[in-house]
């Protein structure tokens, strides 16, 4: 048993600890349980997980005197000292060196533990089993061992504060208008999105509540996704996502009306921010700031209205968007744990092949952005048997096909596009997976000695040559989209596997993102492909997120300014306050709200709506880490075609801020090594220390 | 999705549902988490799984006419009608061909549903699943489909008899005599040992209750297992198991003493009987009985005071005595279930190897005595998985050697025996279980398409082979012991692999019981091994049952009849009123009290200590089934010296009575078709037609 209490590196305060990840799992299932569907709840189609019933905390003390301790636990618990039990509310602990023991079963919600005492504290120094596989042989002797790892904890620092009571925080907004419908029918607009908990006062009798992220949605009350029949023995709404609320009370009344507007906490002095001298793109980046804001909640999620899951290939986006607003590492940890759930694997991450992929792109992005390993020590036991579930499901040549229950997403597309078959798009992404667990493996392999990179890598350079051979196309310098069994055809067999010739932008961006395309393709790619009109367009904000990025790494910046005015501009011109699932601006009035052939079921506030925050901050900022956790990083600016920006990124313990106009570049940094590196310029910037060159 | 209403099968009655297996681990973790020491609750070391949160129940009708539904759920659910979300509240099906679907969530018990209309009832011909994996795409169309199986039902057949309510039946009793041992302390005795609830009426102040399961035990405060400190706030015991009750109340008072006799409800028309010329082994036979029936009880528990736990090498005895006494099927399934657990597997069953492959055998003993595949195919894939397991653990010659992490238990033995390196007993264990999953493949492939039996038949063979190639002695006409590492030693290099000499009765036993023998190695093992005084002897009733197991299958009832009375009838003068987890006859007075180096840690009511009721079923009125369910079986009776033998053993729906004298036998029986085999006489048995013949 790898005991070794390592005091100070978990600190002096004493706060709840349980099995990691097992909060997050607990948590993410009443999360995405709280999804409705016209009052309907609507849990996911996928495998929901439980925390471990029965968990045994441990450690090991050095006492000087005798110390009473402070025991509060969630769930039923007993106590050991050096492995005897103890009687009930023993709370005495002997001098000398003991190691101490608690078991707590707790079936509704993850066991968790609270010791306080003078020297004796939970924390993440504990360690932490689901099976001590400790046996007690005829003669009364202990024998065994089972697998510990160090305990999971946050921030819930005092005994009255335990995990199952968590909450984010509330804070009440009143409507900024109302309008009478019709007697006894009201409707009323809080100005923008918002989420939370309506509120009505003195409720009497029936009130029927319809809210609508539109005005169109909350007056339709046949059709709009969310709704309250609020009556006696029901007067709590749950939370919602609207901006207008419709009520009806015929047979009922009410007096006053306000909500409880829920958030997860930020610290300004922390926050990304940008500013420009584009008035527009000021604002798309406050809506997109907001919109991120929203979606920002126990877990990244989604779409405030409809969607309320946790999903990866979205999650994904928002980690990064984050590391360039909030840098709320601390939910970036509990949706990669929400995600990832617990063993067996019997599905792809949310039934989606790409979002397994992107789900182990996420650790590598989190390290690169915090430098945390300890993470990613945590997370590899359930990597490993992710990618074996993975692997077993390859074929015979290693590449990923979807199973007949796997979902190939790619993106929402309104074209023809191939999602069975072997798709290039997976193959690539399956290579980054190969990759993150190549270089994860050689991050833990000091204390995971079993971690063995070399098998992954093998595979990963195999896959790659596959790619370029099956893929790419020296005469259309692109990759084409998929290999499909041919049907019956003129100069095929049925069931031979044949190159079909479409092409598509997603194979071809994340070549150069996930660096499958060396410099030369890539260029190639970006005539074929990327600004090839007759390729068909991203429509998703999803999809437009990485095909921004690449026009950015081929330095088109101010293509980039334009497209986001005329994308994320047209949709604030549309009246939006938060960024949609999907926008096609060819559509006008109330088509820009259907969609799954529903009048309202566009997400109106949707995460992969906020992009420009990380293409702001990324790519005209220019600022990002080249050592995990801003050890060092580069920053390379980039004005875009604007007159000046200035603006802020947060790194894990501090900020970095650049101005640039088109005479000067100042920067200023509190930690890590920096490259300032502008058109031949490079210049080393030391924290602390203002930086101002001439272009 | 291979949904079919098999209307009929599952009756017409409504009843509640879950997802199979998942009430069992459930109910596991309460009976398994009520154990305690002096006070302190003491859960299992290896790992409590839980139930699936989230699960969807869903059924095919077709109505004629409107239908209303009463639709009770544990947990929070919603309810879909051909794909289609109902708003809550909704109880009318529309006339027609549907597809019912409900999805419930419940993080502290079960989820579980119960649904009763006209012709509408839950019952186990709907299908569940933990992820439908149906995901809607951009246009509203549903895809995708998850792993359906049968749904888990039992006996809660009304709406208010929910599944988390469940708990065993009791009954008051009041103790035999008291005894006044000083002020304000009072010794009751219940006569005989009992489990259940301390009751004491009008408590006022601190009454401290010390049970005892002796006399002894119950007077020492300081060393008895299970204690009382009832006070203000905690008047409530727990269950215990004891027969004298020792309440001392310095500081506080009370009226009255009695308890709640808890027990497991049985059906004496369909029970197991035995009558015999010796009054002796008829109290044994009584005994044994009332041993069976306090430790039957949610589940098979091993030991009613200490251990409270289920025991794989414990249970299989227990089901093998239940076979021949109560009939308790349901039973036999729930502790199969509960044992098993959830993938992934992470531990032996217990953290015991042997444990693990008796899981397996009682499958295969399950499916024998009661004919009931459906169980088979619901256990099928968790042995798969759990044979994974086994087999990732084998010796690169495929034999089964204890990794650090497991416990090899064989018996407790009182002389040096080596449970470590490579034992012949475990590999005739593994080669059974081997042949159980090939029988089982074979049993369940109709519906089970993959379920192939030739990788473990081949496996099987192979093993079989090589242990009579590696531990078989011509010269001592026995199976050794172990091979194990060589030490430094004179005629061996360090660390190769060497027989060790040592011969036991343990794989000996079980070459014979589990047909590895073949005759002639089985008569000589009698003579060599099971009849030698030279071999060290067993002594616990464990063990004990194996023995006289073999010793019938030789014919040697005789034999058996005098260590029955020397050994259960040794117990029984020593003042048992249920039978011991281990005895040793040379011991005297409080030294049969004494284990674990704790002066009252023997369990003296332990299930394994009941064999009699098997022995006395199975060789002496000497019934068995030859086709699974008593489809056929055979009677060979066998007097064991006895004057005159009677009784009557259960079948899955009837009974069959067998009695003997020295001249004649009878045998009746309400179904299957029988042999009566006495002598060279071999006698057809008719249903419910009675056959005696003379001898």
């Amino acid at each position: 048993m790898p005991l070794a209490n390592r005091r100070g590196e978990g600190g002096e305060a004493p706060t709840w600890i349980w099995y990691p990840g097992d909060f997050e799992i607990w948590l993410g299932n009443i999360f995405n349980n709280r999804r409705t569907e016209r009052g309907a709840m609507f849990p996911p189609f996928w495998k929901q997980d439980s925390h471990y019933v029965t968990v045994e905390f441990t450690t090991n003390v050095e006492l000087e005197e005798d110390e009473i301790i402070i025991i509060k636990a969630e769930g039923q618990y007993n106590f050991a000292i050096d492995g005897q039990l103890k009687p009930p509310y023993t709370n005495c602990i002997p001098k000398g060196g003991h190691k101490l023991s608690f078991k707590v079963w707790n079936q509704a919600t993850p066991p968790a533990l609270f010791i306080s005492g003078k020297t004796i504290h939970t924390n993440s120094t504990w360690f932490v089993t689901y099976e001590d596989k400790i046996w007690i042989d005829e003669n009364g002797v202990a024998h065994g061992s089972g697998i510990y790892v160090s305990a999971g904890s946050w921030n819930f620092n005092s005994p009255d504060t335990p995990p199952s009571q968590y909450r984010l925080e509330r804070r009440e907004l009143r409507p900024v208008s109302k309008e009478q419908i019709a007697t006894a029918h009201t409707l009323y607009d809080f100005g923008r999105e918002v989420f939370g908990y309506l509120k009505l006062s003195n409720q009497e009798g029936h009130i029927d509540v319809y809210y609508g992220e539109s005005r169109e949605e909350a007056l339709d009350s046949e059709h709009c996704e969310t709704l309250d029949h609020l009556c006696p023995g029901h007067r709590e709404p749950g939370s919602k996502a609207f901006r207008y609320v419709s009520v009806r009370c015929d047979n009922g009344s009410y007096d006053d009306i306000l909500m409880d507007y829920e958030f997860a906490p930020f610290n300004p002095a922390h926050s990304g921010a940008f500013r420009c001298s584009d008035d527009e793109l000021n604002r798309i980046w406050d809506v997109a700031a907001y919109t991120m804001d929203l979606t920002t909640r126990e877990f990244f999620m989604d779409g405030i209205k409809r969607d309320r899951w946790t999903w990866s290939g979205d999650a994904i986006q928002s980690y990064l968007m984050n590391y360039y607003l909030r840098f709320d590492k601390e939910c970036v940890k509990r949706t990669i744990r929400q995600l990832r759930g617990k063993d067996p694997v019997t599905a792809h991450i949310n039934t989606i092949m790409d979002y397994t992929f992107y789900w182990f792109k996420s650790i590598l992005d989190y390290y690169e952005y915090t430098g945390d390993v300890a993470f990613v020590r945590e997370m590899w036991p359930r990597m490993v048997t992710l990618m074996d579930y993975v692997l077993s499901r390859t074929s015979s040549t290693g590449m990923a096909e979807g199973q007949p229950d796997d979902w190939i997403f790619v993106d929402w597309v309104d074209f023809p596009m191939h999602k069975r078959g072997t798709l290039c798009f997976e193959q690539i992404l399956l290579m980054k997976t190969l990759e993150t667990m190549t270089l994860c493996a050689n991050l833990v392999n000091d204390t995971i000695p079993n971690a063995d990179a070399s098998c992954y890598r093998v595979k990963a350079d195999e896959l790659r040559n596959k790619i370029n051979q099956t893929f790419w196309s020296d005469e259309k310098k692109a990759y084409f989209h998929a290999i499909e069994m041919a049907e019956q055809h003129a100069n095929h067999q049925a069931g031979e596997q044949v190159v079909n010739k479409q092409i598509t932008k997603f194979p071809n961006m994340f070549a150069i993102l996930y660096g499958l395309a060396d410099e030369e393709q890539r260029r190639e790619i970006m005539q074929s492909v990327m600004l090839n009109p007759d390729i068909p367009a991203i429509t998703t904000p999803y999809m437009r997120f990485y095909e921004l990025e690449t026009l950015c790494i081929d330095g088109r910046q101010e293509q980039v300014t334009d497209e986001m005015k005329a994308y994320w501009g047209g949709m604030l011109r549309e009246g939006a306050t938060s960024f949609w699932e999907k926008y096609i601006p060819s559509e006008t009035g109330t088509q820009h709200l259907a969609m799954y052939g529903r009048p309202y079921g566009k997400s109106l506030c949707h995460a992969w709506g906020a992009s420009p925050i990380y293409i702001l901050g990324k790519y005209y900022l220019g600022v990002r880490p080249t050592k995990p956790g801003y050890e060092e990083y580069e920053v390379r600016p980039n004005l875009g075609g604007l007159e000046w920006i200035k603006g802020s990124v947060p790194t894990p313990h501090g900020m970095i801020s650049v101005s640039m106009d088109r005479h000067h570049v100042t920067v200023r940094a509190t930690e890590g090594t920096g490259w300032l590196i502008v058109g031949d310029q490079r210049v080393r910037i030391e924290p602390d220390n203002e930086l101002t060159i001439s272009l």
